[in-house]
């Protein structure tokens, strides 16, 4: 009988004092089949190779208008003002995220339980899903600036006990992706492999992680590794196309200094198999709406 | 007659108290004709229309190995190092740029008298040509950081006193120029409009402006007009590609957090009937291995 006590063993051992090799990781990145939702054998094979699927036109001019005031609502609401949950640059205060988006928008709420949306995720997860963290990203033109290489498996499992890499991330365009726009960069294939980070975990690192990540980044020995192994892509498309990446998928994203604000929603639908235990690298657990610790299926 | 003191009346005023319009040059891109090089005549119809041209293998693997090998010898010359034509990183304090190459070395001045690159720029600017400047220029993996979009005729307008715009650039990559490690983009025809910038340049301005520019820099309105009426391409190609762009194309870099290292040789070539003067907006002249006072045609 599996549960939670015996998935909480820590398969992938992360924040070491010193470098640790690269593990290789036991469990694919497609749980379900064909048979259990919208995407077809081929599309699943080609996300359990590359870790990562783009639907152009996944959603229409008009839900991306939607979703975009409601970005707008959301950055110039007061009362959101000193709330934890809104996210701004370091250097201009402009807002850089807004977190838990599903309480506080309907329509966003309303998105992650669309079947449309739904099923997808629960076919590649393999099972019953729920929200573990969402966001609205708001890049600005000439000043927006990039996340460094990272992996938000690592993350997860170390400061959230996410057991292992069995959840899947939604992002949609909300503003056309440009190569030379800060746009994601991707390796394709990089989910396999778990980079172990070096350095303990810092207390209370989520205060200043979603402005600039600093613990839980990876070497540039590791990344030249990746890179070489795996290549790099670009997430390029117009507003309304839609990335399905795996958690463990190594990715990062430049600076925009071009006049092309970018900004996009992002979902992470993790297994019910597959909740949150006690952090397997951090002293305590970081919010809940970073980190959703309500495992109730999104129905 | 046409002196250097009648093209001396400033035609494009710079540095100003109060933001400028926009200012049409009346001057080509292109001054010589089909006869006059091996540029065809479609070749600079294009030039005239975007401002650059990219020409893939313009030279070959040994002579990529042998101009970088020519950075990496000056990097690592301990004579340089107090140097002022050696400029490093703001942060990191790694070698970003070196000046005046050509005197710093023998097969640096050579490639810039080879009928194959002299007969090119000679055919664009319709003269005999000199060396304004010249460097080599290195952008580190994972932390290089770009440059912000700028023209350099305003630069060289305002600072050295360039009269007019009758000038060429070449950029050779020594390294290949993938979308997303910090690659050029252009304008294309942005040439065609001088965007008077606003700010009075300070003292020894070039003192920090070759780390990040400051002084001279578009605002954001002039870019995201410029950029709604001529779009953004971006210089990618193999190592030993080629980009020959007009002294005023606007033009700009993001950073470079990919372990891809991005090098280039640079140099400009300008008319000898369009020598520079006293700077049109700056205090004092800038030192001569920025701007070359030295007028003799390169031969």
């Amino acid at each position: 009988m599996t549960t939670n006590t015996t998935t909480a063993e820590d398969l992938f051992p992360t924040r070491l004092a010193t470098p640790g090799d690269f593990i290789e990781r036991a469990q694919p990145a497609v749980w379900g089949s064909a048979d259990d939702g919208p995407f077809t054998a081929s599309d699943l094979e080609a996300h359990e190779q590359r870790g990562f699927t783009i639907i152009d036109d996944f959603i229409g001019a008009d839900d991306v208008a939607l979703y975009s005031g409601e970005l707008d609502r959301l950055a110039a609401d007061a009362s959101l003002k000193d709330d934890p949950r809104m996210i701004t640059e370091r250097t201009t205060g402009t807002v850089r995220s807004v977190f838990e988006v599903e309480k506080l928008s309907e329509a966003l709420d309303a998105l992650a339980r669309n079947p449309y949306v739904l099923d997808r995720a629960r076919q590649i997860v393999g099972s019953e899903v729920y929200l573990h963290q969402t966001r609205i990203n708001y890049m600005p033109s000439f000043t927006g600036t990039g996340f460094y290489w990272h992996s938000d498996f690592e993350t997860w499992h170390a400061e959230d006990g996410m057991p292992i890499p069995r959840s899947v991330s939604l992002s949609i365009a909300l503003t056309d992706n440009y190569p030379f726009n800060g746009g994601l960069m991707v390796m394709p294939g990089s989910h396999r492999t778990f980079v172990p980070a070096v350095g303990e975990t810092p207390e209370n690192n989520h205060e200043q992680s979603l402005q600039a990540q600093e613990a839980g980044v990876p070497s540039h020995a590791a990344i030249t590794t990746l890179a070489d192994r795996y290549g790099i892509d670009q997430f390029t498309g117009a507003a309304g196309s839609a990335l399905w990446f795996d958690s463990n998928i190594m990715h990062g994203s430049g600076n925009n200094i071009t006049p092309y604000a970018r900004s996009n929603v992002f979902m992470v639908f993790n297994s019910v198999e597959n909740t949150l235990v006690e952090p397997f690298a951090a002293k305590a657990q970081r919010p809940e709406h970073i980190a959703n610790r309500e495992f109730t299926p999104l129905r």
